[in-house]
């Protein structure tokens, strides 16, 4: 049996999870739900399938140390540390070139670090299924079964006849859709969301890096050459920063040979929102909070209040509001109703265009 | 010229500014509006006629310390500290002790401490008018000319002539009434709020206690003997615990001889809720704030937010909200809409049932 290997990108990002989220401490390492950061849930679910030593985390250079302390079991060489953020196709190159180091036939899930999923198993069988098929060379995508018209992903165009293994063929990606061209998907049933989740050989996937992004290649190869050398620090710095930032979705899926979705239905959530974390908070509690409030942290006293998220070391103290967001750190705090939980990305934006970088 | 003598009741009380208001820092000692507290700002009021020397401020014994620090001007021997809070009547009637020992012809002006008036020359004129009726033994309240069928005060409701100085015999007082009574009250022109400013001679108004409280008298004339002694302290504790509470207005206005009201109309505010310091501090604005959300502590981003009140010490953040009360304090945060600020004194009473004492 061949090796599957896992890579789970931790990168930045989740300014709609602001005030808890930010720069210095992203989304995917807050506990947000069952005190389990999405990291650690990432993790927790693939290891009836895939054990620790075989799970690679890359990350941010200023996330090692959290990372580490999160995820004790995991190998400290098995934390790549990326200089900087150069999106998803140099992160995946970078993990490619370490696998391939280990086991020059490694198969890799590449994973996310910042969804939910209610029926994990679901998942760990279509890895294992989009595994069989990487082996022999395909690039597979893991598509998601929609469930409504979502505008908030892109989405992937499979043919009609699926093989063997039930694995279509991808007509073409699809960037984000407005509403009316999301309803037509849905309605159509041959469009699944892009889950950001992929299953191939590593080899696989540098040669088709070469082809696609020849210069991504060439830095990935400088660094290959000084993996496990006393230059490698220095060697990864030097080739990593020119490199062009781009995604793997645009730089290499939309014009890879060979490629496969597998078609999957794991009750994926993606928690982009404070309002996706109530959603999924309340999917997940064993019985109804009262009047639908949920407090994750803090105390609620609540008068004539309804469906509300309450995050705060206060006593928080509710009169009359409804389906409110009240998210309290050390320096901010958030107050914005649940219908309107898109737009904290837009405080974030404001903050940035006013240079308030501590808020970020 | 006689003197005129001022005691301030500066007690506790105001649940509905919970929660800034606490039993331990009620709400005359917080800055609402201009970096002056309330007490500060009655005690500024008064002085163009009343120097501090003839200002006493009657308090419960753990405020002393607030309000030394807050009124430095204040002689030590001005603050009279109240054993125990026993309403009004009690308090009252430990101030005129005080002010007869001093001087026996003393005239004293009652005020309130939780007040704002925009007129505050024509308290002072009125306090000039109602002096010297008051040497002459009347016993005189001040009826605020109502300007809205308020059910939440108390009425006067005044004879129809007055004399020579504009005082008018006083009909009867009237409890809070429903809106249907507070709107003929308004149409009749007859009936003015209780302000709970009252101005007599401190005989006077002992006489009257003696007839009307007796067993109050017969306490304060034990106290009374033991003023200026060693013994005071020790006195004063022994005679003041058994005393039954009671208002002023209960205890002695309705049943008083030679009341006489004298209509004022300084722009008299009870600032009472949150809502009410809203519309205070706007009022006051140099310029309308920015879609009129009014910021006094803290910083506020607002996106798409109108009509918030702001105090916190942190960045608060908000979206899509409208009228919103946001009062950030050490322990505890208030989310409560401005149109129902009244409702913060219940959550005060659930705390209470609670035991919940540390947010009280």
């Amino acid at each position: 049996m061949h090796q599957l290997y896992a890579l789970i990108m931790a990168g930045g990002g989740g300014t709609r999870l602001w005030p808890e989220s930010r720069a210095v401490r992203p989304k995917q390492f807050i506990d947000l739900f069952d005190r389990r950061s999405l990291l650690r849930i990432a993790f927790d679910r693939i290891r009836p399938l895939i054990p620790a030593e075989r799970v690679l985390v890359v990350t941010g250079e200023r996330y090692a140390s959290e990372i580490l302390g999160q995820l004790p079991e995991l190998p400290p060489e098995n934390l790549i540390a990326e200089p900087s953020g150069r999106n998803t196709a140099p992160c995946i190159g970078l993990g490619a070139i370490h696998l391939r180091r280990r086991d020059s036939a490694a198969v890799m899930a590449v994973l996310t670090a910042d969804h939910v999923m209610h029926r994990e198993e679901v998942l760990l069988q279509a890895l294992k299924t989009a595994s069989r098929a990487a082996l022999g060379g395909r690039i597979v995508t893991l598509g998601i079964t929609p469930d409504r018209p979502e505008t908030g992903y892109g989405y992937i165009e499979r043919d009609d006849q699926p093989d063997g293994q039930g694995l279509y063929p991808v007509l073409r990606f699809r960037e984000k859709p407005d509403r009316a061209t999301a309803e037509e998907y849905l309605r159509s049933g041959r469009y699944y969301w892009n889950s950001g989740m992929f299953v191939w050989r590593a080899d696989v996937i540098l040669d088709e890096m070469a082809r696609l992004l020849p210069d991504l290649r060439a830095a990935l190869a400088q660094m290959e050459s000084a993996l496990g050398t006393p230059r490698e620090d220095s060697v990864v710095r030097r080739a990593w920063e020119p490199i062009h930032p781009i995604s793997i979705d645009y730089g290499v899926m939309e014009g890879a040979r060979n490629v496969a979705m597998l078609p999957v239905d794991p009750g994926w959530i993606d928690v982009g929102s404070w309002g996706a974390v109530y959603d999924e908070s309340l999917a997940k509690a064993a019985e109804p909070p009262p009047e639908g409030n949920l407090v994750q942290r803090g105390e609620h006293l609540a008068l004539d209040s309804q469906g509300c998220l309450v995050r705060s070391d206060k006593l928080v103290a509710t009169v009359g509001v409804r389906d409110l967001l009240i998210i309290d750190t050390g320096d901010a705090l958030l107050v914005c109703p649940r219908s309107q939980a898109q737009q904290v990305k837009t405080l974030v934006e404001m903050l940035r265009a006013q240079g308030r970088d501590t808020y970020l």
